[in-house]
């Protein structure tokens, strides 16, 4: 447990939270400020900043969570569809630095924006990207 | 193989793409259309809709993939941060018919929009919400 971490002490349930779902690695809870209704976060217990710092294990593990919650959410609510978002570091709109996915229901009509705008992919690009790999 | 679905004759390799990785069961590649430099995308072989028909072993493993390319994209791009990005559903901006995630490095001040407003989670919703668990 990091000293000052939040969302720490919300997965180990030192602060209370609206808890959806909780085993040994995970507590999943209500967003305080959602973006739509039914809008939950996944919280490994142990603190990891990022997906980078969080073990693979965890990580598989997390998504498998996400799709059951998802999927939860999703009928209970009558929902149309759900968005499965992780953000890591502040450039990624990351602003608690405990990781956590967010499952956000989506309504027909609704007026969330997880969305970009399409660029290109020009061929410098694709270039430099490519020779990384 | 669904007929007609483009991603799955991609991740097939009988459509060419800019592939960044691949195994027996995914094919990674740079999106056409980046909403940041280096925006993939990381698409299993077996065709699913969605995260809801993905079987539970390989959405593990393409957490765990997400967690291998989004490093290696941040590092290799100088990226600030990476968006883990997954979509259900047309309401949820789904716009192709087979499980993707998108892997969106960020940069400081870029104009990448992945974000949304935060509402209330009131009292009423987390009533119906937990009621649902």
């Amino acid at each position: 447990m990091e000293d000052n971490c939040i969302f720490c002490k919300i997965a180990k349930g030192d602060i209370p939270s609206s808890t959806i779902y909780e085993d040994e690695n995970f507590r999943a809870i209500l967003d305080l400020g959602p973006a739509s209704k039914g809008h939950a976060l996944i919280l490994p217990k142990k603190h990891a900043e990022n997906l980078f710092e969080l073990p693979d294990e965890l990580a598989g593990k997390a998504m498998v969570l996400a799709k059951k919650l998802a999927k939860q959410l999703q009928d209970g609510l009558h929902a149309d569809g759900v968005n499965v978002v992780q953000n890591n570091g502040q450039a990624a709109g990351q602003t608690v630095f405990h990781f956590h996915m967010h499952l956000i229901p989506r309504y027909n009509g609704d007026t969330v924006n997880v969305a970009w705008t399409p660029g290109t992919l020009t061929e410098e690009d694709k270039k430099e990207i490519l020779a990384l790999f």
